[in-house]
C-alpha cells in the first residue's frame, strides 16, 4: 500500500467524496493549551471516513463483480452500502447484533441486506468468509485491505494540504484507531506530503491493541471485543497490512478513558457544531484532556465519525454540555 | 451593494473564513422528494455565517478606528467579537437579555464587553446609537450595512461554485431570513454567478415581515420582536438597503411553523451530523416539510447557524430524533 495507490484513490473519489473542512475554535484551543485542528470526517457521506475506503475498493473492482460482502460494526457497513448502490452492486453486510441502531438502520436504508451475529460467540471473519464463498460475493475487509487503506489515506492528503494552509506543517496527527486502516493510510499520505506531521493512534482503555503492538513490536490482541461505547474502533488486533505501516511510520499510541469521549462530544457540539460518536471523538478527547501526551504548538485530530444514537448523544450533553 | 463589493469581501475573507461544505444525504432527499444541498454555515467561525459580514465590515474600517459596537441577539455579536479581536479592536455588544445563554457566553468568551437590554421595552437601534456616540465607537449594524451584506454575499459565491460542481445550476436557494443581510447578499452573488438560482427568504409564522414586504411592495413590520425559538432571525422589519435588493432579485418568501425547525434539527443531527439552531434550520425545514412551496428537481438551503443551548437541542432530539 503505497502513496501512488492513495493518489489513484483520490482520483477515483474526486466528485464523490466530501472534501471535509479542517475546523478550529479558540475555546478548544484554550482547553487543549495549543492549537487544535479538527478534520471533520463525520461530515463525510454516510457519517464517517469509511465511505472513502469503501468507494476506493468498490471503484477498483472488475466490471463483472456480482456483488460485495462486508463485516462491520456499522460505519464500514454504511460506506460499503452506499458505494455499492452507486456502482449498482448488491451488498450483503454482516453486523454485530449489538451495533447502534442508527448504524443498523442507516445500513438498511442504503439498500444493503444486513445479517446480524453475536459478537462474543462468533468470529466475524469466519462468517464473512463463509457467506462470501456461498454467494460468490467479493469480500471487502474493513481495514486490512490495500484499496481500503488507500481510500482512507486520501484523508491524509487533505490534512496535509489543509494544515499547510493553516500554517501547520509539523506536529502530531491524532487518529481514532480500530484496526488501523485510517491510521496507516494517513501515515502513508503524510510521509509523502507532510513528513514532519506524525500520525498517532488513539484508543480507549481496555481496547489498546495497537498501542501495545507498537510498544512490543508484534501484533497484540484485546481481551474483549465488545462492551465499549467506542464501538466504531473496537477490533481484536491491528491488521497484517496496517500494523507494519503503523510500526514504520507512527508515533506512540495514546490510550484514554472512554468517558472522555463523551466530554469531547459535548465540546464538539458546543464549539464546532459537529455531531460525533464516541469512537469518532476519541482523538479530539486526547487532544483536549491529555495534552501532556502530545508535543508541539498545534495538534491535528481526526473527528472520524458521527453515527451516534440520539439517546447516547443526549447523555453526553446532559453530563458534560455547557450549562 | 454590488457584486464588486462581494468579490472584494471574498478577498479580505480569504484565509480567515471557513469555506463551508455543501452537504447532502439520500435520506433527506427522500423526505424532501428532491435533491437537497445544504450549505453548512453552522461550521463557520463563531457558529454562523455572521462571521463573514463582521470580518468584511471590520477589515474595511480605517486603521485609526478606536473600536466597534454592535447590537445583536447573539450571532452577529459573536462574529463581531471574534473579528474585532483579530483586528485588535475593542468591541462593545448590546444584546437582548433573553438571548440564548450559549450566545451570551460565547460573545463574552471572545473578549467583547456585553451590555444587555429588555427586547420588549427598549429599541436596540437607539441604545446602539447612544452608546456609539458616547464612546466614539463605530457602529456595525447586523444587516443594513453594505460591507456586512457584501460579507454575507460571499456565501452566495461559494454556493454558486459548489452547486455547479454538484451539477445544480437552477432552482431555489432557501435562506434563513431575519433582516435580510444574508438573503440580499446571496441574491446579489447569484445574480452575477448563477442567474438561474433564485434566493428565497424563509421565516417563522408570526415573524414574516420579509414575506409580507415582498408581497406588498413596501417595508412591513412584525407585531412582536421576541418570543420565538428562532431568535437568530427575529427582526422588526427588512432593512432600507436589504429590502430593495430582495424585492428586485428574490422569489416569494416561505413562512413555516417554528416547530418544524426542531424537526429539521433532529434530521440534521441524524443525517448530516450538523448541529443547527432553530433559526439556522428553518430553510432546511422548508425544504423537507413544505415541498409544495418549492419548484425544481433540486433545492439549496442555507444552514446558517448552530448556536443552540444544549437543553433546546435535547428537546428537538427527544421530540423528533430517530428512535
Amino acid at each position: 500500500m503505497n502513496i501512488e495507490m492513495i493518489r489513484a484513490a483520490e482520483t477515483r473519489l474526486s466528485g464523490h467524496a466530501v472534501r471535509t473542512p479542517l475546523l478550529s475554535n479558540p475555546a478548544l484551543d484554550g482547553v487543549a493549551g495549543r492549537r487544535v485542528l479538527v478534520k471533520a470526517e463525520a461530515l463525510q457521506h454516510t457519517g464517517s471516513f469509511k465511505f472513502r475506503g469503501a468507494w476506493s475498493a468498490i471503484s477498483a473492482l472488475p466490471a463483472d463483480t456480482p456483488g460485495v460482502i462486508a463485516f462491520s460494526s456499522g460505519n464500514h457497513a454504511q460506506g460499503i452500502a452506499r458505494a455499492a448502490r452507486a456502482h449498482d452492486l448488491p451488498a450483503l453486510i454482516v453486523m454485530p447484533e449489538d451495533a447502534p441502531k442508527a448504524k443498523l438502520d442507516g445500513t438498511r436504508a442504503l439498500g444493503a441486506e444486513v445479517v446480524t451475529f453475536d459478537r462474543a460467540s462468533h468470529d466475524r471473519d469466519e462468517i464473512g468468509a463463509e457467506l462470501s464463498a456461498e454467494r460468490g460475493l467479493t469480500l471487502i475487509k474493513p481495514f486490512d485491505e490495500p484499496q481500503v487503506i488507500a481510500g482512507q489515506g486520501t484523508t491524509g492528503l487533505e490534512i496535509a494540504a489543509q494544515a499547510a494552509e493553516a500554517g501547520v506543517t509539523e506536529g502530531d496527527v491524532l487518529v481514532c484507531c480500530g484496526g488501523g486502516g485510517l491510521t496507516a493510510g494517513i501515515a502513508r499520505a503524510l510521509e509523502a506530503e507532510a513528513p514532519a506531521l506524525r500520525a498517532r493512534p488513539v484508543e480507549p482503555v481496555g481496547f489498546d491493541d495497537v498501542a501495545r503492538s507498537l510498544r512490543s513490536g508484534g501484533i497484540e490482541r484485546n481481551n474483549r471485543v465488545s462492551g465499549s461505547i467506542c464501538d466504531a474502533i473496537i477490533t481484536p488486533s491491528p491488521g497484517q497490512i496496517t500494523f507494519p505501516i503503523m510500526q514504520h511510520l507512527c508515533g506512540p499510541g495514546i490510550v484514554i478513558p472512554e468517558e472522555d469521549c463523551l466530554r469531547a462530544m459535548a465540546l464538539a457540539f458546543a464549539h464546532l457544531k459537529l455531531v460525533l460518536e464516541p469512537g469518532g471523538a476519541i482523538a479530539l478527547a486526547a487532544a483536549l484532556f491529555h495534552p501532556d501526551a502530545i508535543d508541539g504548538d498545534a495538534v491535528i485530530v481526526t473527528a472520524s465519525g458521527g453515527n451516534v444514537d440520539a439517546a447516547l448523544f443526549q447523555t453526553a450533553l446532559t453530563r458534560y454540555g455547557p450549562s
